[in-house]
């Protein structure tokens, strides 16, 4: 190891308690971007991300506006042109905190208790983004960054990126580099570095189901009316076939198939159906038959009720015949699935079996495509020996279930790869209640980071 | 008419505007028995029942506690021992009001526009306890009452009563009859005065399917894990066949089948598909094959969904794999299925169908029998030839398909018959928004229940 790489990793370890501090700050805003009261959080989650970067010595440090939330953009490029150039992904906003009486400590109040910190975004991705900054930080200040880096934080990540490709887009010479790294994916085990080198795209949707005019009594009228909280139920049910399989028309068509080599390979993944179980706890997996759990998650498409909602709800009983019914609804896509496409094939499902008793509405809420890399490049290399180097063992490759739209943007708009890592753990409840960040991992990823920096040069 | 009749009458109709006052009055109060912030409403609306009674010079007005609301008792014996006995049913609870923002004046804030009086409750059911008062009233100061009468005014109506057969088998003496009137059913068209010879009865569950542990992110669980709310569609959807049969075990086995007679009485009544078209704004009717619209509602049983609820709800897009999906069921039942024989279908059901993957409970709610009663007895001939003094024509028998859990009580521990009328129309929006009640219509019903009265009598 060189000095340099030795005195980066002891500032950083010097520093923990401080980067932990920035964090929690980072995580104090509750820049919930699916609910548009947090309008101002969002923006001063932007303001925190831009003087944060500011202070790291970045230049050109700006917030574009965008459709959704600014896009913090800032470059470092000291590096001189024969280095590489890393474009940065990361994104300030997060998940909403319901149901808010299942969290042990406020969603926005910060606390650590025992190994981790707990707070909405400190796994999903303010942690990542922050262990980062401190990575570059402690390189920075250690004989200074071998790479050139730009920076594009967004803030629409968990209403889906609607208007990131389009600003990628339009931005091709400010954002042109050589590779991208996206800290938004997760580890199988803390025991296990990982690198994800594919990603599941999105096509959300909401189905409405209206019957009568307004909601009826159920005495008067159950018997002569169609009750659209019924015809709902039926559609919703025939949407999978008895072996697990989306039943919308043509869903499969377009989805690559696993080859044998790559089948092995994730097979060797430590995930297990008693990994799932404990994750989950259900009392038993389900899915699509013929596949593994793991190639269930990350090589096969889904689909998902998310929500229900019709009628009465309160507590107690109400003899009502609803006058509409409302399912969210939305598939994660593989290569080369289009989100466009499975919009058309839900219309067409619902048109199919929609009974003539009721009005239907199919709206597209949002979609992002899925990305897949090449596990042989410069930049996954330079983090698999990153990774190795930490943890003292290979990283697994996985294919993640969620979605990152801006790794197919990337692909497509910039012509760039993208490292996908982070040091989140299945356990750290991104989207639930009590979302936590494994503090000792994250110390460990900061750490990588650190040699991935380094590699990148060498 | 004597002159009695007469003098009645005369007194009713210069006194509307007093009896309209008196009902806004009553429908002032927000008596919502299935919300337990309104209990103070309930109270004050008992109390309102006990004050107009005593106003009519009833007496040993009271307030019973029971397990829910209280019932208002009192007597009024001074017809003497040879004359008939009527035990007057009632309820001044009222259905909630959601969803609010549909109501085109407050729900409690009663107005009259054009022919209507606006308000929760003005139709079902305080409109029809006013106008029986009235009525009392109006005979009482015109010669005196020629029957006995006794109240029975309830608070639990719209959640199902479910302490008043108990109150009923503890005080057979105190409210020892000849007949019950009934004014909770309604009329089948402004001219068409209606009795109702028979009622259905509500067996009301909730059931619930839990899934995981806690919300799940639908990317990285999605397609492992059971969705509940899709196991909550699969289930709901099988609870009908293509023919819109209930397919819950046994569900059909004690219902009384309809005799070609009573099939072809029912068939005279106006409500035809295109009334039922136009009082609910479906497109298309629907339900149990083999059965007239009239022969579905009232004569044979149903089950519909009243409510579903699960995951995110909000605008947006939130990408959880719900823990849990709700459905509140409700079945209407025809004499002779048993609620609780029906509780233990609905569970067969769920326990057949339910998969593995998954927790489920099935609550059982509320519940209520069906009844019928003999449409040649003499109280029902006496309201016969009222409704065809006041309207002109006779009026039309009919089953209806609410529930009115009283009327099976009363013939279960009193042992009499229950005479069922009232003068709510169904475009009066029991149970919805902007619920109103007909005046004129209304003014005609307190004429009826004043040649009741003396019809008893003779």
């Amino acid at each position: 190891m060189t000095d340099f790489r030795k005195a980066a990793i002891q500032y950083a370890h010097e520093n923990q308690q401080r980067f932990l501090d920035d964090l929690k700050e980072f995580v104090s805003i509750p820049s919930i971007s699916t609910e548009p009261e947090h309008k101002g959080d969002l923006q001063r989650a932007a303001e925190w991300v831009a003087n944060r970067l500011r202070a790291l010595g970045v230049e050109d440090v700006q917030l574009f506006p965008t459709a959704g939330y600014p896009v913090v953009y800032g470059n470092y490029m000291k590096a001189g042109p024969a280095a590489k150039t890393v474009l940065v992904y990361g994104h300030y906003d997060v998940q909403p905190v319901d149901p808010l009486e299942l969290w042990q400590s406020g969603p926005f109040d910060p606390q650590v208790r025992g190994d981790n910190l707990y707070a909405r975004g400190a796994s999903d991705m303010k942690g990542q983004a922050m262990a980062t900054f401190a990575a570059i930080e402690a390189v920075k200040c250690n004989g200074g960054l071998p790479v050139n880096l730009k920076f594009l934080i967004e803030g629409d990540e968990e209403v889906g990126s609607p208007g990131l490709g389009e600003f990628i887009a339009s931005h091709k010479d400010l954002l042109a580099c050589d590779l991208a790294a996206n800290p938004d994916t997760g580890m199988l085990a803390e025991d296990f570095p990982t690198i994800t080198y594919a990603l599941r795209g999105l096509a959300y949707f909401e189905v409405r189901i209206y019957g009568p005019s307004h909601d009826l009594h159920s005495g008067l009228f159950g018997g002569v009316v169609h009750n659209p909280a019924q015809v709902l139920c039926e559609l919703v049910a025939a949407m999978h076939d008895a072996q697990g399989r989306v039943t919308l028309p043509g869903f499969y068509d377009k989805v690559r198939s696993l080859d044998q080599e790559e089948r092995q390979e994730l097979s060797r993944l430590p995930a297990t159906e008693a990994f799932y179980l404990e994750q989950t706890g259900a009392s038993a997996l389900w899915g699509e038959v013929g596949y593994t759990p793991v190639e269930r998650i990350g090589a096969r498409p889904t689909l998902e009720v998310n929500g229900l909602l019709s009628g009465f709800t309160g507590e107690g009983s109400k003899t009502v015949l609803p006058a509409w019914a409302m399912a969210k609804i939305s598939c994660r896509l593989v290569p080369d699935q289009d989100h466009q496409e499975v919009y058309e094939q839900l219309k067409k499902f619902v048109e199919m079996h929609a009974p003539k008793t009721i009005r239907y509405e199919v709206l597209n809420l949002v979609g992002s495509p899925a990305s897949i890399s090449d596990r042989r490049s410069g930049g996954v290399q330079a983090m698999v020996k990153a990774l190795e180097t930490v943890w003292g063992k290979r990283p697994a490759f996985r294919r993640e279930g969620g979605s990152v739209p801006v790794v197919g943007e990337f692909q497509t708009h910039l012509g760039i790869e993208t490292v996908n890592f982070g040091f989140s753990l299945p356990g750290d409840n991104a989207h639930s209640p009590n979302e936590k960040l494994h503090l000792p991992t994250w110390y460990r990823g900061i750490d990588a980071l650190i040699h991935f920096f380094y590699n990148l040069a060498e």
